[in-house]
């Protein structure tokens, strides 16, 4: 069973989770698999993962064999597993606790050779759709306060198999950022006795220089003070605190939206590697007011971002205002002609 | 001239610096120079870089020529420089100021194909003293807040040349995870009238499994809720907040042990990229009670941390105790022998 950790001065909480057992001589050697026939999320190979938790399929298939087209199973390696006790334990000046939790991998697609951005609006829709489902089941667990929802793109990002997936992590405690940024925009409330992300979306909606695209319901925009070069947010113009409190026909609009965006950002930076990270408010409605949910975009294509984590101080050598004029101006549609066939993700 | 962002939600001031004007597809080609006799930090190349701020050389020797042993320059490409005005603006919701600060460099070696850890004991307590003679000059300035002093080592880490150096950079603001470590350290202090620090290092050395070495005045071991597979911080024992509060007899046992642990590093991963960042407490006596510094090595070993500064939530693939007791089985004597002539550092 992994273990919860809680760093004593920062209050930050690690995941110590030894399933894959890495020895010091195996870091850095990911499973890249780019035989479909080999490949443990392709059709026909479902009996090589743990069984499906979810699965969009043809009327006629069977639970855990071909005829899905989105499958949703617990992580082979799980980070965090259901089993466990709540409680914290003291270990002198420490704090640890059972790494409860659930860790999910949705399989966005049969098709090995297509990636998100690839997916017709519908296909993504239904990607969408399964983290709507996955998150309305699992909140139904009361020992998990947050539930992080993310893509892992290209080696560089951390994607360990090249089919196109991304996770689901439900969490005992919140994660530290999101706490940083439940307590700003609470100060924010407090003072102002509105949420700080809607008055952001109307300054940059009235400034235009970081606005990538308005899609009616949602805007794309590159923050203001962006930590890397190409970062770009994706945020309903609407204040709700969690994805899934979006309208049902939203999701459509949310499809289009990312999937513009991801071809953006493909065709700005030659298919780069990127994590998205979906910023919702923790389960429960406690944060309803003050938090704005939102998906954070970030391109891995420096590694200049040497010391960064360690300080917390980012050195962006880009200024957002330019990234955005950038992928205002390229052509999305180019997107599907030039990575539309399987590309290796640059690694780097 | 670079900007300073502050970002409105979590507080986080980002440097946005285009001096190196990079263009989207010019982002990881990093200028790697093998050849010393084009490399700007060897002698004879002193024209190729800004004048030297400091340098240790022999009596007979002009400055920024050839016949120094260490040499302290101004980035040539700085993210923050001297010149500007320190007020804050608003704009709209949004805070900016000049990106003014120091940004330097520091050649810990005239030899092309040695690291710091290849160097002498007298030479590396050369890099620390350069550290203290900079830091000492630059808190003069009032307008400095904070001397962040780090090394990125190996492309992976963000390193951009070859030649063994490390960077400098003061600053107007503190950096987020300084504030961070501040907070939670007044918190402690507040309730046990005692050093957080100084309590951690008591308890590790009492329990031994995450002490990789006890070096006398100074102990290298693995944080309980270490973020990565062989983070290994070294710390005094005694209590000090600021690398120049240490006495002048201790930089030698802080050359000796830094050495040892780089050394230990190397043969443990096989002479990993890496950043070490030196934690010091701000400019001023303010902290002096509750911060206690301490330097962070953190090996770049995994990609898998992809989502890992989207979230602050990190999962550690190795039990911080695993990690110590491999460094402290390994023979960093070998270290000179597998690495000692140039060795490029592996890049992931």
């Amino acid at each position: 069973m992994s273990e919860l950790r809680r760093d004593p001065i920062t209050g930050r909480w690690v995941i110590i989770s030894t399933v894959r057992g890495k020895r010091p001589s195996s870091f850095g050697n990911m499973v890249r698999q780019e035989e479909p026939h080999l490949c443990p999320f392709c059709p026909g190979n479902e009996s090589s993962t743990p069984p499906e938790v979810l699965a969009y399929r043809s009327d006629q298939s069977q639970p855990n064999k071909k005829g899905w087209f989105l499958r949703v199973i617990s992580n082979k390696y799980p980070a965090l597993t259901i089993e466990g006790s709540l409680s914290r334990e003291p270990k002198g000046i420490y704090d640890k606790m059972d790494g409860i939790g659930a860790h999910e991998v949705i399989i966005e697609t049969a098709d090995h050779a297509r990636d998100l951005a690839d997916l017709s609006i519908d296909e993504i829709k239904n990607v969408l759709w399964a983290f709507r489902d996955r998150t309305l089941d699992l909140q139904k667990d009361h020992r998990f306060k947050y539930i992080l929802i993310f893509k892992n793109h290209g080696e560089a990002a951390g994607a360990s198999l090249e089919h196109s997936h991304s996770q689901l992590i439900a969490t005992p405690i919140i994660p530290h950022i999101v706490i940083e940024e439940i307590n700003g925009a609470r100060k924010y409330f407090n003072f102002k006795e509105r949420c700080i992300f809607c008055d952001i979306i109307r300054q940059e909606i009235s400034e235009s220089e970081r606005v990538v695209r308005d899609y009616g319901d949602f805007i794309s925009y590159v923050p203001y003070a962006s930590r890397f070069p190409f970062e770009v947010w994706l945020v309903p113009k609407q204040h709700m605190s969690h994805l899934v409190d979006i309208g049902i026909d939203t999701y459509q609009y949310l499809a289009e939206a990312l999937k513009d965006t991801l071809n953006r950002l493909r065709v700005s930076l030659n298919n780069p590697a990127f994590n998205f990270i979906i910023h919702s408010a923790p389960v429960g409605g406690e944060y309803n007011e003050i938090y704005h949910w939102h998906i954070e975009i970030i391109p891995r294509i420096t590694s200049v971002a040497g010391f960064e984590w360690g300080s917390g101080f980012y050195i962006n050598p880009t200024r957002p205002e330019d990234s955005a004029q950038f992928m205002r101006d390229v052509d999305p549609s180019q997107a599907e002609k030039m990575f539309g066939a399987k590309v290796v993700p640059k690694s780097k």
